[in-house]
Order: structure tokens, then sequence, then C-alpha cells
């Protein structure tokens, strides 16, 4: 049993009275601050401008949302309440489209709402705090069994951040990373920085600091490089949709590593909770790819770096064909070598 | 035959009376301001601190450098100056240790001094300036064959800056990008920004946009996404040095997108000229890769971005494999899928 009380000292998303406080991560490491959301609107918007980030966080941060804007709505019954918010629903949903994570949480909260009579406030607040439980729950487990696969001795790679500020605590691939750490079983820690939103720089190397963990950060391009010279024997990631056949989305460039992990005989695992798994969608082909604005990549805090006229294509997410992935680890269970099978076996459908 | 007056209108490298300006790379494309060196060591140390970096420019800054140099040496002979010389020659080697364009406009350099009489201010004077002409007529040679390799309507990926910035002129993956796009072979041109000096997002948009190409930037890790979407037939790139065998140091990354574009079927090519083949190292295990300060990973653009106490891995070049290499375009012939066999066919030995 891991000592967890010595992790999550960090917490994205607080609830404080009549608001919701989320950690802005654009700030992060330099400053700790946290801003505060009023309404619905506001936890959409936050969303949107990645003051909070990371798939289960997300997820959470919407619940939360329509609690506040629970606040507003005068209703007999949930079914009445669900009917009324429904603009709030759309807005929360619309805020950003890859991660299955928000579309779940959300339509979860619907439901318990539709369900509900007339204690339909309490209904949500408390569906809310059991998304946000089972989550950190999920990646305690989702730790064992993945850490559980990782010979000891070996190296890590990990993309983008999946920690404690992705998620309600622990983590998903920085959860199996921080078990496996605890156990022995990993010795080295790499980080790609993650451009051009830098979390593994500024997130993931700062969170794993706060638990001593030592990480190397690595430019993105390097990760084959890194492979090459025998220091890594698994790459693991997050995910922000898992379809039916075991396709999954992520941060861009974690498709790269794929393809450059399977050049090297280096393993690769997605870990995610089963609220992002998505047997709706067939395969990654059906997935909807965000892309931002090119000015993400313009420039960095506030200083361009690149000439004015200049274009850019900013698609924040790409999709690892389940052939290049060895594990898939859920709270539910490991899949290995995913195929539509093995994921029916486990998650139905 | 191409209108090459249209290019190079940016010269990196200016001989001014008895100094040497070198365009200083670090603050493009802000700013346009040149460094002034007086001496060898000037430009050892503008060359190390990445004023002027692209392999073929280090090489012919650095002959310009002994030019500045030998106005202190008195000398009978040539053989007499390089004995004098032979600190600074050391000194100018040791500022980059993987581009062999250096150690070979270096050796070029002292040959011709040792040969010289008493007249090796002039010889040396005119070596130099041999190598720099030499470099644009051999680029402007490269461009013309790597542009017909390339089917018409193609989009091509570069990585890193190989442009006028980074040559004497015209440049080498530029070269073949430039050619190609005036004989309306290529469509479409992408830019990875190149972590962590951004020689792609400050300096290859920039080039090309001062010509009228549109080209679009994407962070390095979007490489493989690009190449899914069907959107790149080549990725271009040049080199540092190129082994006996084809094998091929260049820019970090190079290598994780000779990975994916194999994987895609996208074609690899690598332009250099000849000066850059060193039949001397057999294969790419025997190349030193140059592992700069980590702090360079953690900021971006002044502003640090990462924590205190972050360590980070900068290895600034990889080898991408002779058999993840379609073609080798050097001024001296196109050496299509290289073996050590065709490559001494080509380079002797």
């Amino acid at each position: 049993m891991l000592d967890y009380a010595r992790y999550d000292r960090i917490r994205p998303i607080r609830r404080e009275g009549d608001t919701l406080e989320l950690l802005d991560q654009r700030r992060l490491p330099a400053e700790v601050d946290y801003v505060v959301c009023h309404s619905a609107d506001d936890v959409a918007a936050a969303i949107a401008q990645l003051v909070v980030r990371g798939a289960p966080a997300i997820g959470i941060a919407a619940a939360w949302g329509l609690v506040l804007g629970a606040r507003d709505i005068e209703a007999g019954t949930g079914a009445e309440a669900a009917a009324l918010m429904d603009p709030m629903f759309q807005r929360l949903t619309a805020a950003r489209p890859t991660a299955v994570n928000l579309a779940w949480a959300l339509a979860r909260m619907r439901r318990a709402l539709e369900a509900a009579g007339e204690d339909w406030r309490y209904v949500l607040e408390r569906e809310a705090a059991a998304i946000a439980d089972e989550d950190l729950v999920a990646n305690r487990r989702m730790g064992e069994l993945g850490a559980a696969l990782i010979e000891p001795g070996s190296g890590v790679l990990t993309h983008c951040n999946t920690g404690s500020l992705a998620t309600s605590g622990f983590g998903t691939a920085l959860g199996v990373i921080r078990a496996g750490v605890a156990m022995g079983r990993i010795e080295r820690v790499f980080a790609g920085e993650t451009r051009p939103w830098l979390q593994g720089a500024r997130l993931t190397v700062w969170e794993l600091l706060q638990d001593g963990i030592p990480a190397t950060l690595i430019a993105d391009s390097a990760g084959a490089h890194l492979m090459k010279s025998g220091s890594v024997q698994w790459v693991i990631i997050g995910a922000d949709r898992i379809c039916a056949n075991g396709d999954t989305a992520n941060k861009i460039g974690s498709y790269q590593l794929a393809i450059a992990a399977r050049h090297h005989g280096v393993k690769f695992m997605v870990v995610a909770p089963s609220s992002t798994v998505d047997m709706a969608t067939p395969d990654g082909s059906a997935i909807e790819i965000e892309l931002r604005t090119g000015e993400e990549l313009l420039g960095y805090g506030g200083a361009r770096t690149v000439a004015e006229g200049v274009e850019a294509w900013n698609p924040v997410f790409d999709v690892t064909p389940a052939e290049l992935i060895d594990a898939i680890v859920t709270e539910a269970g490991v899949i290995e070598r995913p195929t539509p099978e093995r994921m029916a076996a486990v998650f139905g459908r």
C-alpha cells in the first residue's frame, strides 16, 4: 500500500463556498494563483482558455460548473431544472471538443439531475463530488495496475501533464509513474516539454519535483534519440478519448512517440479512467481533433518569437492507433494489445 | 534556369574591412543586428554561442576567422604562419563538435596555408573566399538536383534552418525547397519550430516569407500527424555530418521525423554539400553528438518557463541511419537509398 498522503498537495480544483476556484495552469510554475468562478459560464470560459486542463480535470470542473449554475435556477424537480439548465450543458460541452471526459461528466450529471425530485440541488452537488472522488480512487488503482507491468530498474518517458493537475489527484500516467517509483520499478523519468503549451516543462516536472521524484526534461523532438540510447523501456501517456477499438486521442506528439517506441522495441502504455473510454466511437477516424489558434505556436509567455505574417497549424491532439499500444490501463482492468474484442470484454457493447 | 537574384537578400556573413560581421541569429526575427568580430577568438566565440549556425556557415565563418587572426602573425612562409596559428586552428575547431564542415574548412585552409610561400596572407584570404563561393554554387546545383526528385504538386516538411542563414546563400534543404517551389513541384511547405533554439520558427519561416513562399509552422511533435493527413510527400533536411555508409547527423528531431516518414511512406531527403560528407567516419555510432546546456530547454524566448531545480537533457543533434534515407543530395550527385558502396562510388575511398 502506497503512502498516498505524500502526494496531492496540489489542488487544482477547489470548491469554496459559492464559488469554484481553479488553479491557473497558464501561469504555473512561476505563479500559483487561482481563478475564481461564480457561474457555469465562468467555468466554460476557464476550460476553453486552459485555466484548467487535462481530460479528467475538465470533466470534474464542468460538473462543479453545473452546481454553480444551479443557484440561479428555480425548479421544483430535477427534470424541470435539467430543461432550464440546457444552455449551460451546451456551453460547457462546447468548451473543448476532443476529451470525452467532459461530455461523459456532463451526461452523468444530466442523468442524475433528470432522475432527481425536489432535492435536485443536493443530488447535483453529490454527483459532482462523486465524479471527483471516484476519479481519485480510479487513479490510485491504475497506478498499481500500470506499475505492475513495468520491469524493475526501468526508465520511462511521459508526455504532457497527467498528474494531480490534470485529474482529481495522483494522476493517470503520472500516477503509474508515482507508483512505479515508490515500488522501485522505475528508476529514471523523462518528460517531453510538450509544445506549444509546455505542460511537460511547466507542470509535469514541477509536480514531480514536489514529490521528490527527479525528472529530466527533454525536447519533444528528442524522444527517438532517447529511446535509441536505451534509457527508457516504456512511454507512458494519458488519454483524452479511447475508442472502441483502442485507438487513443491524446496530446499532439503522442502518436509520433508511439511510432518511435515501436521502432525501438520500447513499450507504449495509455493510462486513463474508464470515463475516457468512448465505446460509441468505433475508431480514431471519427474523433474531432481540436485545432487551436496558431498564435499558440508564434511565441510563449507574451514574447513573440515568430515574424509577423507567418501562419501556423496547431492541432493539439493526435490519434495513436491501437496497434501501436502495448497496454491500456484503466481502473476496470488492463487491456494488453487492444482489439475491439478485448475492449468489449472490459467495457461491454 | 532559376532567377537566383531574387534570393539571398540576407547576408549572414559579411567581410567588412578588417572585420567579419556576423548576423546575430539569436535575435532574429525581432532584430536584424550584426556582431562584429575582430579576431579568430571572436569568431570561435560567435560560433560556440550560436551567433552564426548551420553547418556550412560555421565552416565559412571559421575560414574568415583565420584571415582575421592572420593579421597579428609575422611569418615569412605559409608553413611558418600555420605553425604560429595552430592555437587559432585548435580553438576554432573546438567551437562546435558535430558539424564536420567546420573541421573540413579549417583543414582546407591549413593545407592551402602550408603550401603557400611569402604570399600566404593572400592565399589564406583567397581560400576563404573560395570556400564561400563554392558553397553558393553547390547549393544552387543541389537545389536543382533535389527538386527534380519531387513529384509536381507535393507538400514538404523541413526541420531547423538550412537556408541563406545557414550557408553562403540559397541553402541546402531550403535551396531544394526554393527550387522546387520555383519549378512548380512543391505546393505546400511546412516547417517544424525546432526546439530548443527555434531555428524553424524564428529563421526558416522568416526567410521563406521574404521570398514570398508561404510556409506553415508546426510544433515539432506534430510531424507524424501531418504525415498521416497526407499533406506532405517528402521530409527535406540538411546535415551536419554524413558518414561513409550514409548515416546522417542533423538537428535533434530529424531522426524522429525519419522514423515517422518511413511509417507513412513519406520520403526522406538529406541535402548537403560534399564538404559535409565525412568518409573517414564509417557510421553514425562514431559521431560525437553535442550536448548543450539544459538551460536552453528551461525557457522560451528569454522567459524562464520551468521551475527551479529541474534538470534537462539537451542533445542538439541525432543520427538518422542510412536505411531511413531515400536520397542524399550533394552537388557531386544524388545517392538514392545510400549504402557504403553507393557513397564510395561518388566520394571515393
